[in-house]
């Protein structure tokens, strides 16, 4: 029992090759791939920077949708033929990956299994983020840089269907005129403008989302209200940083960030029900809808990686497995 | 209707002057003072660092003890002869000062006007930054530096009446000696030892409460378990820092503080009732106890801070006023 998969080595660039099936194993389900979401960490993973954690695929891949083709020992919330997207911890580059039950979601309603694919990472890294860590109320004003990203456009959408005035950053105004088009009311060029001066002549905002870190930390300080939160969640400019942490303490700010994939399998059901329960609503009333850049073929992983790097998308790169 | 106050000026020595006596206000109710507590924060104002909020006294002391001798409009819950420890805007070193009514709190049962004085700023800096904004668990572990100043005596004591495990940094032998009578289990003499090998050594710790900052900051963020929290309540050392922030994502951690004296009224009311229902009992046990230095009088405020300055004292330093 073999199946294709995509595999990454220093020597060359990514390519398809015949490696043993994934297999289902006690907690676990194999899903027969249709579509794979290419996500920022898989680069990084690449370059032997991110290593994937204990016991998980050594392969590439986060998320993807698909149909169930066997099942585990202790599972039994699910059945073969389901369809499902669900949250991996690797693997997804391949044409068949095992899920941890907990880590699978049924495809919402009026939803393409291509669209589903393009959820898991983004939806719980917003919903696990912006509104558990940082626990952003209706009314309040959140800032989110990268706002055509695929995180960024889903944390747009999710927090205007939670009743949040939103600010983006943005580089380019294509991507600027995306974040408008889904909902943000204020949008910041930043090869244009400086965001912190912005923000601030606009009162401040409550909650940032961050993925750039470096010099951006401190803007991001400095432009919190009162008892503002700014969650990291990358550092795509490095976690080295010169702060000053005054306000801080002067305004009560939380400095906080997290991981997705180092999570407990437990953590990870845990958000994924919570995910069901509040978002999948607003994804089946089209409140919420994934965004899609581009779809590669499994073959082109190459391809898809490099338009990532190179930042030209806005929304999801896709990979189109078996769908 | 005059009082005596200490009045600071940059060309000499604080030194008692006779100036007109507070009022009581709308919400408001005058103290004639028995003890004022001493805080760091009043050295800083007296160079000048740190400005009282608007409509504050412009003469220093934060907390005091005495008897109320006048109730203003719209207090209903006190009246004049009884006696309360206060949280102050300002001007406790002095003969009388105005408090607002919601910052006034029963003199505990058992505890002298001297004891009574030394609680309002550690126990509400402990109260809102360790229980509220950290979160401090039963059965978690809890690091406070500085464990012999004001502070650092109450923190112990009251997270052990809670039920966490108490590391506490502190600089000389004597110091450390208090804070392990205080209840910390594990006690770090920092001219002798680096707490952050220690603390790593030991697994880390769920909880800091710092008010050292600059490069204390790092090796906080470094010695805190997954899901940690630190709160900044001072920088002694400098807000100016560099650090890497990876183990913010990576650990899940909270980078978070706060001042007491910026908070609006009704907020430093809410946080006076929690502590009356959830540390007067620990203080009533004897569980928690305030930790006195030494007193001084009024008129020799000026060598009460210099103590505070020199940072020989252990526990909090205290001026006798009419008490």
């Amino acid at each position: 029992m073999t199946m294709r998969a995509i595999v990454a080595s220093p020597d060359h660039p990514l390519r398809i090759e015949t490696i043993d099936r994934a297999q289902a194993g006690p907690g676990r389900v194999l899903i027969e791939i249709a579509y794979a979401g290419v996500n920022r960490p898989d680069l990084i993973q690449r370059m032997g920077a991110y290593p994937p954690p204990a016991g998980a695929p050594e392969t590439m891949g986060l998320e993807c949708s698909g149909t169930i083709t066997a099942i585990g020992e202790g599972v039994t919330d699910l059945k073969v033929g389901d369809q499902v997207c669900a949250l991996l911890p690797g693997g997804g580059y391949a044409d068949y990956a095992w899920a941890d039950a907990g880590s699978c979601m049924r495809i919402p309603n009026g939803l393409s299994l291509l669209e589903a694919a393009a959820l898991p990472e983004t939806v719980l890294t917003v919903w696990a983020n912006v509104f558990e860590r940082a626990a952003l109320k209706p009314g309040e004003t959140f800032l989110v840089h990268g706002g055509a990203s695929g995180i960024g456009t889903m944390a747009i959408q999710m927090a205007k269907a939670h009743g949040a005035t939103i600010f983006a950053t943005a580089g380019g105004p294509t991507k600027a005129a995306l974040c408008t088009k889904l909902g943000a009311d204020v949008v910041i060029d930043y090869k244009e403008q400086d965001f912190l001066e912005l923000v601030r002549a606009k009162g401040g905002v409550d909650v940032i989302l961050d993925m750039v870190g470096g010099p951006y930390v401190q803007k991001n300080l400095d432009c919190l209200k009162m008892d503002g939160r700014c969650v990291q969640i990358a550092f795509l400019q490095g976690p080295q940083v010169a702060l000053n942490l005054m306000p801080v303490m002067l305004k009560r700010l939380t400095l906080t960030g997290s991981t997705l994939r180092s999570r407990p399998v437990e953590e990870k059901a845990r958000l994924a029900r919570a995910v069901l329960t509040h978002v999948w609503p607003w994804v089946e009333s089209g409140a919420v809808r994934p965004v899609i850049d581009s779809v590669f073929d499994l073959a082109d992983a190459e391809a898809a990686q490099a338009k990532m790097q190179a930042n030209t998308h806005a929304g999801k790169i896709m990979l189109k497995v078996g769908g």
